[in-house]
Order: structure tokens, then C-alpha cells, then sequence
């Protein structure tokens, strides 16, 4: 059945193609242009001390950004595949709650600095954020440069 | 039973407290002061491209730099939690191979000032690297800072 929103065809491109999404429980809360919600449950992604192991905290950020460079990448009507260049985490505190990741839109400048270097050389990179946090508020902050590539000659 | 040797130590303490490394397939190959290696089927962390995820690679290179310094902390002698507090990935070029993230030990003198840092105040940081790569040679480098604080009063 094809999907009828954007956050369930992002839920079937995950699960179809990264198996660690099975792994680890995530979750598409919600996906738009606006933001892109990712969830884990803690218990699949804890430490020895039972808050949010840093790795899966990294995993699952990576995955958010991923996802919303991806979402672009289908709104626009772009062949592209996504795929990340580097990226930094900060751990300000631990998380002892659901993990819940979210990449919020960058600007719309950057957007457009995008899709231009994307159909002039069929390449283009986006700077992503990614908060995780609590109830009281930003325990994780991730940015991460991901870059999308035409596939095969494909420009559209 | 008790276990033999390091390797066995830290394989042991990663089942019981960190779900991800079952999820994962993370096995350790090595673990002793010079390094710790950790390796995963590259099936379990693929991506839409069938190269490794980003996600994995930066979980794997977290674990395997938490687990060179709580080795560290156990020959040590030392009752502290390790946490990591902050990292930097680069994803050089995709790798298609099982995933084998190696941390090296730091230079003898950081070891130096984490451990008199720790007497001194029950809290001692080191940064770590972690390569990852494949026949070709590296393909990702993972820096993270790590901090030891004593157990509730421990210091010994």
C-alpha cells in the first residue's frame, strides 16, 4: 500500500532499509518540512547506569537528520541518496526518559544554497540540528553535515 | 564464572548493561591497555546504500572508547562510572565491509593526568580516538572525551 503521509513513508524507507531502526525501537513520531520526530524507547538503549547510552543517543540523531535531509530530498522530487560526512554530539547531562529526537528545519536560506549546488552539480550539503531531550528541557545537542548525491546521472 | 582475561571482563559488562551491543551484533575481538577492538556484521547496520550506517558506525566507535577506559578503570583499581560527555565523527568514505572499530590507547601522559585528576578530585577525563576501516585503510575517525567519576564516595 503506498503511504498516505510523509511520516509513513518515511516509517517504511527506515524499516525497509536500516535494520538498526528495528533494533534499537525507533519511531516515527512525526515527519514535515517543519521537523522530523524520531522516538526509542529507553529500555533498548540504556547503560550501566540506566540513562540513554551516548551511542544510541548518536545513532538515533543521526537517523533524525538523515531523515529530514530525506523527506527534502522526496518533497523536492529529488533522486538523491543522503548520506552523512561528520557530525559532533554534546551529552550536557544524562537522560533517564524515552529517548525523543528531534531535527527541526534549517533555514530557508540553506535550503536554497542546497538546491542550488544540488542542480548545478548534482550535489548538496546541509548542515542539520538535532535536540534530544526531557521534561526539563535540551539535554543532547547533535549537528551533523549530510550531503545528497544524485543517483545514476539523475538530476531532477 | 568469573572471567579469564580483560576481553572477557569487558564482554560481560557490555551484555549485561548495554541492550544496543546484542541489537547491534557487537562482539569484542580485543581488549587490553593497547586497545580495544570491537567488531559488528555489517548486515545489521547497513544502510539504503548497503554500505555501513552512520548511526552504527558512531555507536560502535562510542562503545568502543567508553570500554578502553572502564578497562582502564579496572586495572585501575578505580570504582567510576564512565560516561562520555561529547564527540566528533568523520565519515571519510562509505565502508561495505563488517564493521571492526579499533580505540587506541592516548599517550601515556594524558593517562597520567586523568588518573591524578581522579585521586584528586574523583573525577579524571580522557579523550579518545577510534578508527574504523577496511582493507583499503581508515574510512572513519571518532574522537570523543570521556569522564570517570568515583561510585558514591569511591575513590580508591
Amino acid at each position: 500500500m503506498p503511504p498516505a503521509t510523509e511520516a509513513e513513508a518515511l516509517a517504511q524507507a527506515i524499516a525497509a532499509d536500516l535494520p538498526i531502526s528495528r533494533h534499537l525501537g525507533i519511531r516515527v513520531e512525526a515527519a514535515d518540512r517543519s521537523a522530523v520526530v524520531l522516538t526509542a524507547p529507553l529500555a533498548e538503549n540504556r547503560n550501566h547506569k540506566g540513562t540513554a547510552f551516548g551511542g544510541s543517543l548518536s545513532a538515533i540523531a543521526t537517523l533524525a537528520a538523515w531523515a529530514w535531509c530525506w523527506l527534502l530530498c522526496r518533497e523536492l522530487g529529488i533522486a538523491a541518496q543522503v548520506v552523512v560526512q561528520d557530525s559532533t554530539i554534546v551529552y550536557a547531562r544524562p537522560l533517564a526518559v524515552d529517548i525523543r529526537a528531534r531535527c527541526a528545519a534549517p533555514a530557508p536560506q540553506a535550503v536554497q544554497r542546497f538546491l542550488a549546488a544540488y542542480r548545478r552539480s548534482g550535489r548538496g550539503r546541509l548542515t542539520l540540528a538535532v535536540e534530544i531531550g526531557d521534561a526539563a528541557g535540551v539535554a543532547v545537542r547533535f549537528t551533523g553535515r549530510f550531503v545528497a548525491e544524485a543517483v545514476a546521472g539523475a538530476r531532477a
